[in-house]
């Protein structure tokens, strides 16, 4: 692994996510949590890596507090992973990722998995507005800092 | 670095985003790159890291056609390196990551960078809805699969 300096104390919040959950693993059993997945053996088989790996990210998605454990159903000496409240907020990035990847990594015809409203079947989508309810794109958009002496 | 299954031929348009930009550092690039960084130094300053890790990732994300270089104006023998549409439509993750970031990683009074509309200075908000607006939350949607003989 390359040594990192660490985001936590940034003041961008993008930034700071990246520090928690930005690490193609966590976001990846994120995505399975969001899929209904919570054993250890269903994440393995999902993901294909190795055990110990995978027990670490778990303990770290865990320790971050986007999954928690709870003894399963029936084998109460096993645990599952749910996400928690903070875990389930990460739906917009999952979202975001499946939209860009819709976009820009599939062929017009091929197959995809598909993202749809579970009453309607309509297809989800993602918007960046402004609070009154603008559309906006990212050359719409400005980054205010936190002025260097508030930020020691 | 941990070696890893590639996720480029999965259906599910998440995960395939995930093998192109799900790595820390590709995601900071392209953060800064947002923010108008440009040249190799001013993305070493920001990011801290080695001169060698940085020229490759900026490379990498050259070869995936999320940045794209030119010659620096008044410097041509410099390169600088600019987001492309495909990197610029990365811009709703960066939104999720930074809503996501200010609810759970910054004390309610704590200093943070924020993100504005240029011209009306309102802050920037990000929705998932259906296709006819209603508004969804990860609870209210369903993965609808590729069937398996579509996926050898």
């Amino acid at each position: 692994m390359v040594k990192r300096k660490s985001l936590i104390a940034d003041t961008c919040p993008s930034a700071r996510s990246l520090d928690v959950i930005g690490d193609w693993w966590s976001l990846l059993i994120v995505r399975d949590a969001f899929d209904g997945l919570t054993r250890f053996g269903e994440f393995q088989k999902s993901l294909g890596i190795a055990k110990n790996i995978l027990a670490l990210r778990l303990r770290t998605l865990v320790d971050r507090g986007i999954l928690e454990t709870r003894p399963t159903e029936g084998t109460p000496s096993r645990e599952e992973y749910l996400l928690t409240e903070m875990g389930r907020d990460l739906f917009p990035v999952m979202v975001a990722l499946r939209q860009w990847g819709e976009r820009y990594l599939f062929e017009p015809d091929e197959k995809r998995s598909r993202l749809l409203a579970r009453d309607s079947g309509r297809r989800i989508i993602l918007e960046v507005k402004t609070e009154d309810g603008k559309l906006v794109g990212s050359s719409d958009t400005v980054i205010e800092k936190v002025p260097d002496d508030a930020n020691p």
